[in-house]
C-alpha cells in the first residue's frame, strides 16, 4: 500500500457491512453517462425515477455529468460525502482500478455488473483475480462480477440494470420471500411471476461469476432479516460445504432450483457465469442431508413459497381430498399417489359425521359434494380439519358461486387454527382470482400439479425442521 | 311395440346423426322450469339469452310454462313441429319413459343430463338399463346419462347446465380444438384455460357414463369436421380396443390425459361416473401401439394443441435453443436432457455463420445474444432453421424490448416457411402477452418445462404419422 493509499484508509476506513448492499445511504454508479445504450444510466433512472430510492446517488463518468437525477462526479474523490456503495458497471479492463479507488474513498462494498472476466476464459480470469487483489486489500466485499446486485423492496433500493419496468412492480408488492439468482434474467422471471401473487418479494440478490459473495453468505444473511423463505437459482456450486452448513444453520425453508444438470447445460453455464456444473446426484444428497428442499423447475422458485408464508406446516403425510367436481377429485388422488403423501383413510367416525350432511356425493376421500351452502363446505372442512387422521387438505374447486371464494378465506383461518395446511386450487373464475389473490390473501395454486407438489415441500420442510431441532 | 308406437314411429322416424348434436335446428330440453335452482332453466338461459343459438328451443314442463326464451309446452306431444336434439334433466326415474316419449315423437338423438344412474350403485344400473332398452327400441343415441353434452362455438350450441359465464367466452374464441370429457367440471376448466390462449375450441362433449356414444364416436366424428387436434379427458375406459381403433384410423393428433391411475382414483371414479380404472401400464402401452399421445396433467390438454395448431410437426430431435438471457439457456438445455429430444450439435459452418454475428456470446447451443437489434435475432432464426442439422427451436426470451415480439411474430412464418417448429417461451412481459398473443396468433408457452413438452408431443405426433401411413 503506498503512503496516499494508506492516508485515505485512515482517513475514511469504513467496515463492510452486508446490510449497506440493501440499504445504502448513498450510492455510485461508476461508468453511468448519457451516452446512448448506457446501462448505468439505466439504474440512476430507476433509483432517482423509478422507485423513490431515498438516498443519495452519484453517478462517475468522464465529463462529472449529471445522469437522471444522479450527481455527477469526474472521480470519486469530487463526491463531497462517504459512500456506502459502489455499483459498477465500466468496461472489464478498468474495474481493478476502480476497485482501488473505492478503497482509498473508504467504499467497502462493491457490486461489480460489468462482464467479460472469469466467464469469458483466460483473459477475463487475470482482470478478475486483479479485481480480487484489490478488493483484499482494501478489505471490500463483492457482488459479482457479471452480476446485477441488489433489489430491495422495503429499502426501495434496486442496482440491476434495465429494470425501469420491473423495479416498480417489485416495489409495490413486497413481501417475505428473499431470492439468490446468479444471472440477471432468472431476478427479472421472478418479479414477474409474483406480480398478483400472494407472496411479495423482500429481497434478491444477482450474484454472476459469485468471485467473493456467495449464496451460502446470502442465505446466512436473509436468516437475520425479516425474510420467512430463502430461495435460490444456482447455475454452480463452487464450495458446496459451505453452502450446506449455512442451509443447516437456519431454520427458515430454504428452497433451491440447480440448472446445468445435463452436459450441454453445464457448457452453456462456463460461457455465461463461469460456473462449474457438479455432479447432479452428489448435489442431490447433500441437500437432502442438509435440509434443503431441491425444486423441479424454475417456476417453482415463484410459486411454491406461498405454501410456507401462508399455511402451516404439514406434519404428516395424510392428505383429505376436497371438491365440489366429482371428477377433479381423481386429478388430485392421482397425483397424490406419485408423491410421498398419502390418501387419508378416514375413520368410520369422519364418514358418519360428513354423510349427515346433505349434499355430500362422497363421504370417503376424496370427498365430493354437488349444489350446496357455504355452511357445508365449512362444516366439511371442520370436520376434516378436526379428523385425527388428516394432516392437511387438498382444495380442488369450482367457483361455481361467489361464496366458494369466501369459504377458501375462511379455511385459510380455520388451517391455521388447527396448525394443519390446506392447499388451494380453483379451476374457474381464473381471471377474477388472479386479481382477487392478492387482495383477499389467498395462497391459490394455478394447477392441480402445484397444489400437490405444496403440500409435498411442506411435509419436507417439517422433517427437515425435525432433524435439524434434533441434530 | 305397441300399435300406438308404431305409429308414431312411421309418421315421425327421422334418422340419428351425430351432426343434430352439434350444431340442432331445435333442441328441447325436458324439466326446464322455473322453480328455484332449476338446472334445466339455466340451459335455456344459455340457449336464448347468453350465446345468440340460432334455433328453436322448447322447454317440458308440468305447467307448459315458458322459461327465459324457451317456449314452454307440457308434454313433447304438444310441440307443433319436429325436434333434432332432446336435453333431459329430470329425476332419473322418469327418464327412460320421457325416452320412449322422444322416440314417439321422432326424436334420435337425446343428452341426459341427471344423474342417479349406473354411478349410484345397484339400484341406478337398473334405471340405466330401462333408459338403454328405450334407445334401442327407437334407435336413439344417446350423450349420458351423467353428462352434460355438447357445447359447440361454431354452430353456437350448448347444452351445459351451468355454463351462463362460460359458453359466452367460449363462443367468442372459437378454434380448432376439439374436447372429449367425462365429467362437466373438465369442461369448465378448458373453456377458462383457453380464453386467451392462441388455440380455441371447436367443440366439447361431455360424456358421462357413457351408456352409447363413447369417445371412440366422437374421434370418429371429429375426423370428419374441422377438428385440428382431438383432446381427451378419460376417466375410464370400458371398450379399449374400440378406442384404439377409433385412434388409428385418424391422422389428427389424439392427446389424452386419463385419470383415475391411482386406487384412490379408481374409488372416486366409481361413485363419480361409473367408470371402471384399467390397469395403467397396458393403457399406456395402447397408447403408443394406436398412436395416441398420454399427458402427464390434465392442463397439458389446454396447453399443448396449439403446438399442434400453429406450427409444422418437428420430424427430428435435434434442438436448438435460442435465448437472450443466458442463464434461462441452462434450463432449456437441461430439460431437453430429461426428454427423447437432444441439443443439436451444431456443425463448425453454422458456429462460424452465427460468430460472424455481432451480440452474439455463444455460437454454440444454446445460442446466447447479449443487447442486440431486431435484424440479428432475424438472421440467427434464419441460421438456426436452414441448419441441417436442427429439427427445430426452443425459443426462451427476455421481452426488453417490444421487437422481441415482433421477432417471434417473424420467427412463426419462418418455421412455416422451413416446415420446422419453434417452441415459444418468454419469461418477460407477461401481462402484455397474455393479451397480445392471441391477438398476434402467437403460440407461447406460460413455463420453460410446457415448451418443451411441446416439442416432445410434436415429434411423437411426427412419428405416429408415419407408423399409421406406413403400415
Amino acid at each position: 500500500m503506498n503512503a496516499q493509499a494508506q492516508a485515505y484508509k485512515e482517513k475514511y476506513d469504513q467496515a463492510f457491512s452486508m446490510e449497506k448492499f440493501f440499504n445504502p445511504s448513498s450510492v455510485v454508479v461508476i461508468g453511468a453517462s448519457n451516452a446512448p445504450f448506457n446501462l448505468g444510466a439505466t439504474i440512476c433512472k430507476v433509483l432517482t425515477e423509478d422507485i423513490d430510492y431515498p438516498g443519495q446517488v452519484y453517478a462517475v463518468n468522464r465529463s462529472g455529468e449529471n445522469v437522471f437525477g444522479a450527481q455527477g462526479m469526474r472521480t470519486l474523490d469530487d463526491i463531497p460525502e462517504p459512500v456506502d456503495l459502489a455499483v459498477m458497471i465500466t468496461p472489464a479492463f478498468v474495474v481493478a482500478e476502480f476497485v482501488r479507488k473505492c478503497g482509498e474513498k473508504g467504499i467497502r462494498n462493491i457490486i461489480i455488473e460489468s462482464s467479460g472476466f472469469s466467464e469469458q476464459g483466460a483473459e477475463g480470469r487475470i482482470l478478475q483475480k486483479d479485481v480480487n487483489d484489490a478488493a483484499h486489500l482494501y478489505r471490500i466485499r463483492i457482488i459479482g462480477p457479471n452480476g446485477l446486485g441488489i433489489m430491495d423492496n422495503y429499502s426501495r433500493f434496486c442496482s440491476m440494470y434495465g429494470s425501469s419496468h420491473l423495479a416498480p412492480l417489485a416495489v409495490r408488492h413486497p413481501g417475505f420471500v428473499s431470492y439468490v439468482v446468479q444471472s440477471g434474467g432468472i431476478a427479472g422471471l421472478i418479479v414477474e411471476r409474483l406480480m398478483e401473487d400472494v407472496s411479495g418479494i423482500n429481497k434478491i440478490v444477482s450474484l454472476g461469476n459469485k468471485t467473493d459473495l456467495d449464496e451460502a453468505d446470502f442465505i446466512d444473511y436473509f436468516d437475520t432479516d425479516r425474510t420467512k423463505v430463502i430461495a435460490l437459482y444456482l447455475e454452480g456450486v463452487d464450495d458446496g460445504r459451505k453452502l450446506m452448513q449455512a442451509v443447516r444453520r437456519t431454520k427458515k425453508p430454504v428452497l433451491v432450483y440447480k440448472s446445468g444438470k445435463s452436459e450441454a447445460g453445464s457448457a452453456a453455464i462456463v460461457s455465461h457465469t463461469a460456473g462449474m456444473a457438479q455432479n447432479d446426484a452428489v448435489f442431490d444428497g447433500a441437500c437432502r442431508q442438509a435440509g434443503m428442499i431441491r425444486l423441479k423447475t424454475p417456476e417453482e422458485l415463484c410459486v411454491l413459497p406461498k405454501i410456507f408464508t401462508e399455511m402451516p406446516l404439514l406434519s404428516g403425510k395424510r392428505i383429505a381430498v376436497f371438491t365440489n367436481s366429482g371428477g377433479v377429485g381423481t386429478i388430485g388422488a392421482d397425483m397424490l399417489e406419485e408423491t410421498p403423501l398419502v390418501m387419508a383413510p378416514f375413520s368410520e367416525e369422519t364418514k358418519a359425521k360428513l354423510k349427515k350432511l346433505p349434499g355430500v356425493f362422497n363421504a370417503s376421500n376424496p370427498v365430493d359434494i354437488g349444489p350446496a351452502p357455504p355452511e357445508i363446505y365449512l362444516a366439511i372442512y371442520n370436520i376434516l380439519l378436526e379428523a385425527e387422521e388428516v394432516d392437511g387438505i387438498l382444495n380442488m374447486v369450482n367457483i361455481w358461486r361467489d361464496y366458494v371464494i369466501d369459504v377458501m378465506e375462511a379455511l385459510i383461518k380455520l388451517c391455521r387454527k388447527h396448525r394443519k395446511p390446506a392447499s388451494l386450487y380453483a379451476f374457474s373464475a381464473l381471471e377474477r382470482l388472479r386479481v382477487l389473490q392478492l387482495e383477499k390473501g389467498l395462497p391459490l395454486f394455478g394447477t392441480a400439479e402445484d397444489a400437490v407438489r405444496a403440500l409435498v415441500v411442506s411435509h419436507q420442510q417439517f422433517c427437515y425442521l425435525i432433524k435439524k431441532e434434533t441434530v
